[in-house]
């Protein structure tokens, strides 16, 4: 992956933009206009000067006193994070992991469309999925290249997941989340996002530790 | 919660601490004894001085030309993470996300052992999941108060997960695993990690429209 692209990946700001725009399309949808950085701070648990570095990336500076235009903050970080558009994408590995996915709302309010999900289990072909449909894992090569698909995710099993992702770019892919628990080797043409289902557990965990040694004991 | 436990949870060196654990555990299993922060640096595709950086929060430093000693990493890590022993848990909410955090090898890689799982769905109770006992719901305060449990992971729906929390921490639960779309009002007693499975998808996004952005039109 290019540099430019690694240093934008290793950005803590980048990963808190989807929670700040689904608290300000919820305020949109109350019919509010403006948002003040401390009123997100506190929701996000934030510090309110993290806020504003946050939201500086994607160009928008808010009013004092007035603070953001709730309509301008929207489209500037969907347009950063390119979700200004319906992306079109494949999910391969229907699993519980991957029912999951298909099954949360979350991925239609950042506008990715899945269009189809793929498995090797042939029992799973032709059912349909929360409305997704299922097809034989060695029709996707050609869906993808059919349909101009550019984004897949990945929830199969860490033994299989570099040879479908080497299958999938071949085919057309440009971009894996991949939620398999191995690192994908792949050429400079293609990103990744590796997900860590584990990464939150360390937070918590330390936290509890530090709780748990700050009260007085028995 | 406490501000000092605000500021460590939002320290990514942190969030990359069981990444570390886990590749440095593959290392020892291998039978290696020492590893450099150049290896760590290109498998997690960071700077060697990020990685210095992260390493140093559990008080150990590496040696130069030698690097860390592998078994020294492992156990400074663990003690600072408080994983150094195993911790019991509960999990609310049988559906599929649930279902594919029981079954990920990762939990026990942490010492996180889900003594039982719990749900509305009566037939749902009685059964083993992952091997994992599924009681009703109702029975969930007192399995946590007998067995002194402090931990649990929320699998259930944005609707119910406030009334699950409180009816948890007033039995006892001391860190929730938050793993539903809603953040959780508890008393200052009580720690929690929310997980947004979305976040990854905006550093994807992110990372394929520059990609996109940076290749010759056609």
């Amino acid at each position: 992956m290019p540099q430019h692209l690694r240093r934008v990946a290793k950005q803590p700001s980048v990963q808190r933009l989807p929670a700040y725009l689904r608290l300000i399309k919820e305020l949109r949808d109350l019919g509010e206009e403006a948002v003040s950085t401390t009123y997100l701070a506190e929701l996000l648990d934030l510090q309110p000067i993290i806020v504003r570095k946050d939201l500086s990336v994607t160009g928008i500076v808010g009013r004092p006193r007035i603070g953001y235009d709730v309509g301008e903050l929207v489209a500037a970080i969907e347009t950063y994070l390119g979700w200004d558009q319906v992306r079109d994408a494949i999910l391969v590995g229907v699993g519980h992991l991957g029912t999951a996915l298909l099954g949360y709302h979350g991925l239609d309010d950042y506008r990715l469309r899945v269009r189809a999900a793929f498995d090797t289990n042939p029992a799973l072909a032709g059912q349909s999925v929360h409305n997704c449909p299922v097809y034989p894992w060695d029709t996707a090569p050609s869906f993808v290249s059919a349909h101009g698909i550019q984004l897949a995710i990945l929830t199969v099993p860490a033994s299989a997941a570099q040879a479908v992702a080497d299958t999938l770019a071949a085919a057309g892919i440009r971009a894996f989340w991949n939620f398999s628990p191995v690192k994908l080797h792949l050429p400079p043409s293609v990103v990744a996002h590796q997900e860590d289902l584990t990464a939150g557990l360390g937070v918590l965990s330390l936290k509890l530790r530090l709780l748990l040694a700050s009260e007085p004991g028995e």
